[in-house]
């Protein structure tokens, strides 16, 4: 049975600030191990289809054209729960991910180019004081 | 002692693809819950702030500023790792972060708006045919 035409409801999509070109980031994570595993971009459209089928839709913004993620490469990232930030400018997608999330054939898109930055530490009291505040 | 000034690998600079407006989305994640914090947006000199300083620094599109987080909350993010995606266009941060990291006082910027999205299911054999090939 197909959802598609299925609508949300319209305040849903008023909390959403969609950028000058109508698109909103969505951070994709895995649901269980947590992983980052990529992010991609959605209109309206593709919002709409990610909330109500069960799959995530992107909008890709290189070729122009609705990317259902998996329909070509059998990698398919299932929907289990979705949120919005504190401003409605980016979206969270809980995935249970088929197989590899990235095009190169990685299972996350951030594995490929781990940067070595200076590494910062909190002062060893610092964590108590603002759990205690 | 300062790290201010402290340059970075021009090579690594070339592999970010900032958007039109010379900037490239940051996902922080805390280090060891591997919770989404929240995103931000990095300019170059934001990027070379949170690599070379073991904090992590936005630039607000809103207030046209740097932003170095917890200067003014307390919520000091330590970097723990940094990751480019795939294409160069999103950046994966993992910190260590103090308190909150959402200024409406939740852990996060995605603990306030949960969605309820249609949930999808893989078939019971989708993992292990996806792991098998």
């Amino acid at each position: 049975m197909s959802a598609s035409g299925t609508s949300i409801d319209p305040a849903i999509l008023e909390r959403v600030a969609f950028n000058a070109d109508g698109l909103v980031p969505a951070i994709i994570q895995q649901w269980d191990t947590l992983e980052v595993l990529m992010m991609g971009w959605m209109d309206a459209e593709a919002f709409r289809r990610t909330l109500t089928e069960g799959r995530v839709t992107f909008w890709s913004r290189s070729r122009q054209e609705y990317w259902r993620k998996g329909d070509t490469s059998g990698n398919v990232q299932y929907v289990k729960g979705a949120a919005l930030d504190c401003d409605g400018d980016t979206l969270l997608v809980t995935v249970d991910q088929l197989g590899v999330a990235c095009h190169t054939g990685t299972r996350t898109c951030f594995d490929g180019d781990q940067l070595a930055p200076v590494v910062g530490e909190a002062p060893s009291t610092a964590h108590d004081r603002s759990e205690a505040s």
